[in-house]
């Protein structure tokens, strides 16, 4: 019987990405490490080919054993259940390249993954870096791989991506759109969704009551109305209601310092308006070492914030820092259950 | 006779600032180094309640030599000309807090240093901490001081603020204005304007030939025209322009990882479409100890980025990195003259 408090051991689906990049060798490598296998029962969701590049690059050789699909038993030990997937017919695509085979191989892995979670066989999802040239070329049609799984996991509410450097995380109300349509976007449900599902997910992920930062729209969150009226009329009164409801939401802050403060370790997250305005922070921050998350999914998916890297893919020097903070995250939020 | 290659020492006018702040005390304690007064001529125009409680806060006397106007001439050895400006009338403001008596002796102060400027009796203008709501009390109905020095020097052109951080500078296209009116506003002659300005300043502080990298405007800077199209129809064909004139610009870059590149020096500037861009990243970098210069006035102007600090006025511990900076700086750009 488990002690209180204790969590289970998750079982994670675990996808080596695209096989043009550094994905393979980064995913070998950290499957490679004993305590990462002990954290969770592995489901590697691979082609033979991907998976054997990586061993080849990575100078390691898993503890895989073969299963015919992903709900079978986990094999003993440490092994690693492997879900081969032949994708490729037998032919490597190029390196350091986008191509539609190895984004083939890339979609039908997390296709896998998808339909695996779907059936409540694995409890989380974890992927090394995609190149979403070669998903694209390879039929996929939607806007980013958060879409493709909101679609393939059936989730009808709104979904977003976290942005995750050391203990801080971020999310944004608007994305990837042009900055003249961004103000007209900021409304009262945008701004509560945006903190409600950062909220939950930061609870799931451990932290009981997270602090949340709420960023201004405008420059000096607006200076008192004299620079742009969203802050009055549109934010505030949104955390304002989500303070009724119990959290421990705080805002709208000036844009300019939000981060200075979060960085201090003022708040566990900061919600912000638009993508540069997080981005610019985040990645001067160190966010290239960070993690991905994407919220509002029915189990935590997460992958390095790192991309696949062409110019290095296949030296083996790729660090896994990323992709090793992806994994601890996922096995954290995944041992909490629902 | 100057020898090929060096400069003259130049005659800056020295300010101590708002008096309820950190000012005074800053400006004390820089100019009672040996070597700053060296550096420069000195023309220190204060109101003697505001000299003296910079002096006893900073635990320092400074070899100051009354002069009756600003052209008078310089007193031997390294003393400092000061021109006493009785503003206050013997009454000294409280401390720690905004008031109309301390503006209007800070008013006084760049008032008698602009007409300083204006017939040619200094080249340059130095001031220590100000506090924009004190020179609201006392009657400056300016934006700020940019806009006040602007008309107090005549000048009819186009002005800006530059920060700058170490090495790197940045300015920006539009300022205090709401982000939703800011996507009009990013015009071609706004963005030739702007870049323009920070390499000419640049040359005068001794960069020959400035790398100018500008920012783009949306997302991925707009990721070929799929999140907005005024890199496309805008900023790049500006860029074009600039280079065909002879300049050393390049972009559009993406907002998000343009500072990164010029934090690694890849640049000596960044200009920036609104203010957060800048601001977001400048910040982070440790801009709250770096320098604020006026751009497009006929003398250098500049001051330290950080506030009046009303928290720590009085207790002798505010830091002067950003003043020495300041100070530094505007004596490199007075001394190579227009």
């Amino acid at each position: 019987m488990a002690q209180a408090g204790t969590r289970m051991r998750p079982r994670i689906a675990f996808l080596l990405g695209d096989v043009g990049g550094v994905g393979p060798e980064m995913g070998v490598k950290l499957l490679a490490d004993t305590a990462v296998r002990a954290a969770a029962e592995l489901l590697l969701i691979a082609d033979p080919l991907v998976l054997g590049e990586g061993e080849r690059v990575a100078g390691a050789k898993l503890p895989v054993q073969r299963v015919a699909t992903a709900d079978a038993p986990m094999p003993a030990g440490d092994a690693i259940a492997w879900l081969a997937d032949d994708a490729l017919g037998g032919v490597l695509p190029p390196r350091a390249q986008s191509s539609a085979e190895a984004g083939r191989a890339a979609l039908r892995s997390l296709e896998l993954a998808s339909a695996a979670a779907r059936r409540g066989a694995v409890q989380g999802i974890v992927f090394a870096p995609l190149n979403k040239h070669s998903l694209r070329l390879a039929g996929m049609t939607h806007e980013d791989e958060l879409r493709y799984l909101q679609e393939a996991l059936a989730v009808p509410g709104f979904v977003c991506e976290f942005n995750i450097t050391g203990e801080l995380w971020t999310s944004r109300v608007t994305s990837h759109v042009p900055l003249r349509d961004v103000a007209p976007l900021i409304t009262g449900p945008a701004v509560r969704e945006a903190v409600h599902i950062i909220d939950a997910a930061l609870k799931r992920a451990g932290v009981a009551r997270p602090r949340i930062a709420v960023s201004g729209l405008n420059p000096h969150a607006g200076d008192g109305g004299s620079i742009g009226t969203e802050e009055i009329e549109v934010i505030e009164p949104a955390v304002r209601a989500l303070q009724a409801e119990g959290l421990d939401a705080r805002g709208p802050f000036s844009p300019d310092t939000v981060f200075i403060a979060a960085r201090r370790g003022d708040f566990d997250a900061v919600v912000s308006m638009y993508h540069d305005q997080g981005q610019i922070a985040m990645k001067l921050m160190g966010f290239e070492r960070g993690v991905t998350l994407h919220g509002g999914l029915p189990v935590p998916v997460s992958t390095p914030a790192s991309g696949s890297a062409f110019d290095i893919a296949g030296k083996g020097i790729a660090r896994i820092d990323g992709l090793r903070a992806a994994f601890e995250l996922n096995v954290r939020m995944a041992g909490a259950g629902r």
